[in-house]
């Protein structure tokens, strides 16, 4: 033993047991560990070396350098040029100040850290979580996991995972969109809907509702006055609330939405043109060219939400709202999630270049931007020409389902049914007498989910002859059973 | 030609041209717009049947008829029981008023919409975008994409669109997680960092930082004090900022964070204790402690920053702080980007179910969740033990590159380096008279990309002479040559 090392403490106190899942070396780090916060190493003298310590225990001095790494990366000793390897003192002293014993025993009281959020008055959207366990389920939003282009998808994964891909799959992006799905988006999708955009002036969301939590961030402060459908689609109401704006319902007859007479204080209108969500109709384009003349004359920003255009059962998809002249001021919203799935998170907006700008500098900050592999997956899927067969096949199902479901609601309810042709859902506003909340909870006993109409209203109590019903996830053969017991219940509850 | 309809306005003016690319319905349905919007139609008498229209212009009744449903959803025309389709009058009287010319003309105005945001004053971190395009990219947070699982990953995604996973990957989760990935999570990832935790106390995020957004958004108000280490992670102060903070830098010395003395004001910390951003060094255990008694005795809730623990190259990771005694008030953030990709946006976190419910419930109206698809198949990839395959072997070729790097760095820079053995860069604090930012751009013209250390200071200005140099993204062979060049900079900047 060398006269410039202290007795080694494994001597006494550090005990090592071979055969353990713990590897040795972090035994004696934890021994070592256990020994300074005991006090029981004298921090003026070095530890012992490390081919002592391995000597004294048995052990590799590898085994001893590792354990000596850790500890002095973690502060508990330090080393002094050519003396060796010390207990570090400032650790000894705070060490001894530990926790004080009282405090750690008091609970944490979340609610002095939480505060209510803006929306908190506002009714849940009282989806069934299981849905898809029911044997009728006509939910809207949900997609019927059978249709969905399974093959193709994967091809698309596997080829963005490609050397030629490789690299935008995989990188951070930091606030960039993948320039590939930007372009096909600009190329292949929105023309289709009329729009001409360059790639300035669009951006990849994590599906229309990112969107909107953009723009209520970029474009809404406390006080703004945001005009809402009425009835409309909640979860916008919610977003726009959170961001502090004022809500002014705007009504919604069988043309769309009724261009507000008075537009003064209004900063913002959010609209659902191709197919008005919850009732499915369609804006006019009287309307339209009267929303755009207002917003001129206004600087009003109209957002398009445009979810599920693409579903269409007869004729062609109106032109956007954004493809008409003079719709600078116009910022469009769409989403993959209501034709392929929505499981999968992807959306887009187009919008005046400068307002992308800043909706990109506040997602930089968010969430960065979306999976760049499922962009370069769903840019291939387009540029591959999949993208519009799926589309079309999808489509063609839907329009079946439309149908059948409209023709068992004319047939089955005792009263007039009108169903435009589009959508995922049909609107059903029943005669006064009807409780949607009653009916909806009576079908589900009955193994029917439908959605009650009342909560897309600001007075949800006045509304309560509302239904709706999803059709995008109910095999086709379900849709008459379904619609049969519905229609039992109805009649047992209009009496 | 019947008495009861007008003379067919297709004989004078409406002309269908076969042979395009246009459908002809649409070709008709735009003539009729046309007449309608121009006046052309009386509104007092209703349009030609189908059939008539048909005959009068050789086309099938189908495409009259398609052309018809579109202008009645549209509002153009509406129909009327027992007496056929006529000119909608509102919509006429919507028309005329039309667009005011001169607004129309006006330009708008995005400075009136928008607002500066709270964090405008902070240094961008001036990264290079095309650093893959350059023969020595020491930069930090990209990966080499040649070390990503292809072949693992893609059957993960191929398995998750499996019956018995289909529905999960493609499902509308509102506010819900994959409970798969929640329970491999808890079962076989957090447990590696010492972590017990039920599936009420995690959250999947798209990343490490939609953790910190989601976080500052809960919990920090106008006027809140959040510590942040100085110098630390410029994305967590510009998020902190964001959401209305005031910042109190906290200094990081080679044990990690010095808990402050005083604690009184700040309501919330951010901190990086395994592996600090950017300086990687290790918070030692005391430190550790002392925080957690600061924290409980303050109610004072700690973020713990865990982006990158698993590289590691001695020894075993140091345990969480989240996983030590009376951590309640911590929030442990991890992710999947430095390990994986940061191309995937996946992450998690961990804090006690009252604060996991509020941000679930903030994450509902922001992004609804991540990616089904790829939660699920991270789930499969954690099951089959092929993320901790991944982990490893990463490991051990980060591991290479680290001690690499580190050598060549002792033997051609003309001071002393010191590197902890972890993390994914190496923190050079360079000689007073070293200029990072001169020297980052003299060493981006010779190929050479690094980061300038500066940007992590309160004040950069004071901070000039400190370099990051990231080694994941960096191929080894590149590392010694890449070093050599910077040296020659350095030695020529300080000479």
């Amino acid at each position: 033993m060398s006269a410039r090392y202290p007795a080694p403490v494994a001597r006494t106190r550090l005990s090592i047991e071979r055969g353990t899942d713990k590897p040795l070396y972090r035994q004696l780090r934890e021994a070592l560990e256990h020994e300074i916060a005991a006090g029981a190493l004298d921090p003026m003298r070095p530890l012992p070396s490390s081919r002592e310590l391995a000597r004294e225990l048995g052990v590799s001095r590898n085994t001893v350098n590792t354990a000596y790494l850790e500890l002095e990366s973690e502060g508990f000793v330090e080393a002094r040029p050519r003396s060796g390897l010390f207990v570090n003192r400032d650790m000894l002293r705070e060490l001894r100040r530990g926790l004080p014993a009282a405090a750690v025993a008091e609970p944490v009281d979340w609610s002095r850290h939480l505060q209510a959020l803006p929306d908190a008055g506002l009714p849940e959207i009282a989806k069934v979580r299981d849905w898809q366990s029911y044997p009728f389920p006509f939910v809207a939003g949900q997609v019927d996991v059978s249709s969905f282009p399974r093959l193709p998808w994967l091809r698309a994964l596997r080829e963005a995972l490609e050397p030629a891909h490789l690299h935008d799959s995989l990188r951070d992006g930091v606030d960039e969109d993948d320039p590939m799905l930007v372009e096909e988006l600009c190329r292949h999708v929105l023309p289709a809907r009329g729009i001409e955009a360059d790639p300035a002036q669009v951006l990849v969301t994590l599906g229309a509702q990112q969107g909107l939590d953009l723009l209520a961030h970029a474009l809404v402060r406390p006080g703004s006055v945001v005009g809402v459908e009425e009835p409309g689609y909640l979860d916008a109401r919610r977003i726009f609330l959170r961001a502090g704006a004022t809500l002014r319902p705007i009504e919604v007859d069988g043309a769309g939405m009724v261009p507000p007479e008075d537009p003064a204080g209004l900063s913002l209108v959010h609209l659902t043109p191709s197919h008005h969500s919850p009732t499915n109709v369609t804006l006019s384009i009287a309307r339209r060219r009267r929303l755009l003349a207002l917003a001129a004359t206004h600087d009003l920003l109209l957002v398009e939400d445009d979810y599920d255009s693409e579903f269409r059962y007869h004729g062609s998809p109106t032109p956007a709202l954004k493809a008409l002249p003079d719709s600078e001021r116009v910022v469009y919203l769409g989403t993959f999630s209501k034709f392929l799935a929505p499981g999968l998170r992807l959306g887009y907006l187009v919008a005046a270049p400068e307002l992308v700008e800043e909706l990109r500098r506040l997602r930089r900050y968010r969430i960065r931007h979306a999976s760049g592999h499922t962009q370069r997956a769903m840019a291939l899927l387009i540029a591959n020409g999949q993208y519009h067969r799926t589309v079309r096949r999808r489509r063609t199902q839907l329009a079946q389902r439309w149908a059948t479901l409209r023709d068992a609601l004319q047939a089955e309810l005792p009263w007039q049914v009108e169903a435009p042709p589009g959508g995922v859902s049909i609107w059903l506003p029943g005669p006064p007498g009807l409780d949607c909340v009653e009916l909806a909870a009576a079908a589900l006993r009955q193994g029917v989910v439908v959605e009650r109409g009342d909560i897309y209203f600001t007075d949800p109590e006045r509304h309560r002859e509302n239904l709706r019903l999803g059709f995008a996830a109910i095999t086709p053969e379900a849709i008459v059973p379904g619609v049969r017991i519905l229609a039992g219940l109805v009649r047992r509850q209009l009496g």
